[in-house]
């Protein structure tokens, strides 16, 4: 018996998140062909509506999905996920135009971010309108028109990324690749009420992307899910020798459960002035309120020092970068740039080589004093935008009113922040969301947090999955929480995961020493009891100096939760036994040194 | 009965090496102040040598050694130690001139380096000429006059830091602090046959120093000795907030052991050509050669693209950095800056922003394929110079010679590598030097491979140490060279230390499970027997992930060896051991498996 065919209306009212999609085609309730099919068909059934530059055949996107082999699902993560990518990107068949037809050219080859996610299993769909030369945060400064913002038509959409994310918000594709430099990945993503994905520098290739300000371009993930953000960053992620911007950070395992709210510390900014007319206070504060419910702990930090390096964006040095890679095509096609982009474009010319040098010590200085100040929480809050604006608005201030959307988004990457945007407009009357940002390196922390805020929002849940990445450590003794060694998680920028217990497996020791000396655990094969533990997460890169602490006759090995999962923790060689007390009535050291006299 | 003074002859003939001094004021032969009134009495009688620019008062230097207590000597690393610092150092009370006295100024704050090294209980005896604005290799470009090299005299001492090298190679200061932009602070080491350690980029403060090129500016140390020079750099590393290119790398213990040369990989040019005539390519083929005897594997590689990149310092964007911190001062008084540097600064003024963000990637590619190339060996070994000159020589044509001199030394920095030059003079007729060069972070590895040369060339080799920093693993199973998971040792850049067993109190155990198992070290009471293992060196940011994929029963403890020493390793939890089969017998993992069928 076949199982029963999903109509092509009902193939797209689900939504055409990975999870829903993957189940589908596992359950033979839809096929790959079937799901471009129906995108195809919407697609055009839309006409001209400024969200495309450029399409894929219709035979060559079927034909993709129909090569797609059912059997080979679990070894492709964005199996049958139809994607497009913002036409700053090349795609080997199709014009690069950057919106300025003038400047487009015919690439041999697809960038390799691109070869990634077809590998991956996912298939393109088509090329995305965004601002010329992916200069701007609002989506008008196209000649291809601006796309309508499905959540309130008549607001701009944001951009730079404008068709990318219109893209994901109607329903069109899966998930979508943007670039940010200033927020374009990140802008549209609050103003259409979908996922922005903004890796750190480097994380992903940028190579075959128009430059930017190269130095700061990053690819970036639309999706209508923190879960589905992170799958498809967990394909892009990795070095690229091709890229000189590329570095060798900790790619993020697509498939991490939110982290637990309760706990967490999260900066936020210590004053926010000039919110729109939309709700979008309300919707903030909404938020900051369930998140204290929550547990969480809100910081309040002076962001100066950060929104200064924000305004040198489109105000100093770097606008030399933005027209390093452009000078030429302007020289000889002036008329074919936009005006408003000419115009910034003008000052990039005035800039000296030592001016830029000079710009490059200072943003460095504050880069260091923007690490220090995230160093004492888990990561920094923002509105993503404070305010939107309509279209016709936009037109009549093009400048002015562009710098005002980027507030809280132009100094992520001079700063070497990651950031992940998420929605959370159900506290909201118009497209809002927020932004959790944290150092470069630390995205994977960064998508827990969004995915927790997500979830606390209502918008799509992800549910809790193994972790596959990275080192979760979990403290039986003098680790926990208020304990005399404590303070080496937090050097080790260790987040705090969870209060659990062991499987019933074990058993606690007293080990010899002086004092009450130190706990040791012991898996034993029968007659073992839960131990409390507190679970925490630490990067790797600092699991080295964690472990050089360790003193014998202990060590870091695994050991199993309650609940079955395994993650790293404290063992015992069996020498360090000798002499020891068996404490394992106490059920957790903390109790056991309690009730010491 | 109180022990033997030395005579002040006798005080200076035996050298300022810092384990001489130490052990002589432990053993009560010398005080600080015996050692600074000779220094400064040799100092005096050598008269105008353009060794200094400033001098601390006779009175002030012998009231900082008298203040020193003896019984301090262990807190402090480097007690009594007399130090010199180049003269584009601040030193409260004493002018900063860069060997332009025009633009000298009257610091308030010593640079914290300095500050770091009197806390450590050096004393500071003076301020060292300089190539003028550290903008030279060669030492004869300063209104102070030429120091004469103490090695043979007519020889340029090398340059910029010429005083600072050439105050320690004529014995008048235990160590000194240089900078080193381009190579600064190993070419004159090489040309005054010293040791000259250039830290990563940002591992030691660059506050308080008139910056040459800010982003690729490096303090340095130079030194009698690697294990001298190492000890110094212990005291100076650590992040600083107030330098904007400060970075947090690992800092290298003071008192590390030299590598072991056998089993190392040193890459080496494949080609060299220009060499000079006094015997450089003989002395830098003996090295090779003895190198290869002592069993370390040299692998040519093509240093173009290094090469390439080291041409860009001083033909490029660079030089607007050059020119960004001097711009004001040159236009106000162009007269007092040296007719040579004029000319060299003069391009600076002709780069523009786009110019220099075009300059950036491009360099951020060769960094990239850089370390590529790095990857496969354990270090990159090159001359420090292939050839000197006369001082009348270089005067003669004092900018095309100069940039000779930097063929191996200009690209570090620009490519983010440190690097320690060591002398190789036994083997050589004239000052020649070899140096250690690898990617940034890596200090450790190469002060100990240079400390491994300087041993072999019979230049006070360091005395084996216990090693307290980072982490060294002893394996026993399938990570031994050749066997299956080896791979994973390299994929962290391991380093590979030595062959050597457990001491006498282990059990070695075939885990159960398919195949043959896994080995199970079990530290036991009494009955043990050596096991064979070896030791790797893991950089502590590669523990992390190396630990994430220590499967259970096993973990990352530590272990002792047959010398006593302990070092990490891997343990077994005692449960591991059920059903284990013990293979002590065999003295090793690979015996066991040799010998079955």
């Amino acid at each position: 018996m076949s199982p029963t065919r999903s109509s092509p209306t009902g193939i797209l009212a689900g939504g055409l998140g990975r999870e829903r999609l993957r189940a589908a085609y596992r359950g033979g309730e839809m096929t790959p062909v079937d799901v471009v099919a129906a995108v195809l068909d919407r697609i055009e059934a839309r006409g001209e509506d400024a969200v495309w530059t450029a399409r894929v055949p219709r035979a060559e996107a079927l034909a993709a999905a129909a090569a797609l082999d059912l059997g080979q699902i679990d070894r492709l993560p964005l199996f049958g996920l139809p994607f497009a990518v913002k036409d700053n990107i090349d795609v080997a068949g199709l014009p690069t135009t950057a919106a300025c037809p003038e400047f487009g050219y015919l690439p041999r080859e697809s960038a390799p971010l691109v070869d990634r996610l077809v590998a991956a299993g996912a298939i393109l769909v088509g090329k995305n309108n965004l601002d010329q030369f992916a200069t701007g945060l609002n989506g008008t400064r196209s000649p291809y028109g601006v796309p309508v913002n499905p959540q309130v038509p008549g607001l701009i959409p944001g951009g730079s990324s404008s068709g990318s994310a219109v893209a994901v918000a109607a329903g069109l594709v899966s998930f979508s690749i943007g670039t940010d430099t200033a927020g374009s990945g990140r802008v549209p993503a609050a103003l259409t009420d979908i996922v922005g994905v903004k890796p750190s520098i480097g994380l992903v290739s940028a190579t075959g992307i128009v430059p930017a300000c190269r130095s700061l371009d990053c690819s970036s993930v639309f999706a209508s899910s923190v879960a589905d953000g992170a799958a498809v960053l967990a394909v892009l992620g990795g070095p690229d020798v091709a890229d000189p911007w590329s570095r060798r950070l900790p790619v993020p395992a697509g498939d991490l459960p939110p982290l637990a709210l309760a706990g967490l510390r999260l900066g936020v900014p210590s004053a926010i002035s000039g919110w729109g007319t939309r709700g979008e206070q309300e919707a903030w504060l909404t938020c900051c309120a369930r998140l204290v419910d929550a547990g969480v702990e809100l910081v309040p930090l002076d962001l100066d020092e950060l929104l200064e390096a924000g305004r040198e964006l489109y105000q100093g040095a770097w606008v030399a970068e933005r027209l390093s890679g452009l000078e030429e095509f302007l020289e000889r096609e002036p008329a074919a740039v936009l005006p408003v982009i000419r115009t910034i474009l003008a000052d990039g010319a005035e800039v000296t080589g030592a001016e830029v040098f000079r710009a490059l010590s200072g943003m460095h200085g504050r880069r260091a004093r923007a690490r220090a100040l995230l160093a004492d929480v888990d990561a920094l809050l923002t509105p993503t935008v404070v305010e939107t604006f309509t279209v016709e608005e936009m037109l009549a201030d093009p400048i002015s009113l562009n710098t005002r959307l980027g507030r809280f988004t132009t100094f992520t990457n001079l700063l070497d922040l990651c950031a992940v945007a998420v929605p959370v407009r159900p506290w909201s009357v118009a497209p809002f969301g927020v932004s959790v940002q944290a150092a470069a390196g630390r995205d994977e922390v960064a998508l827990r947090i969004a995915a927790a805020i997500e979830g606390m929002a209502g918008v799509s849940p992800s549910g809790a999955a193994p972790v596959d990445g990275g080192l979760e450590l979990a403290v039986v003794g003098a680790h926990l929480r208020g304990m005399p060694l404590h303070h080496e998680l937090e050097a080790c920028e260790a987040v705090f995961l969870e209060r659990t217990t062991t499987a019933a497996a074990y058993e606690l020791h007293a080990l010899a020493g002086p004092g009450l000396g130190k706990p040791g655990l012991r898996r034993v094969a029968s007659g073992g009891v839960p131990i409390e533990v507190e679970v925490y997460r630490l990067p790797l890169a600092e699991a080295g100096r964690f472990l050089a602490g360790v003193p014998a006759p202990l060590g870091i090995g695994q050991l199993e939760l309650g609940d079955g999962r395994w993650v790293h923790g404290f063992v015992c060689e069996p020498i360090g036994f000798a002499g020891a007390t068996d404490v394992s009535a106490y059920g957790g050291w903390r109790a056991f040194r309690t009730a010491q006299p």
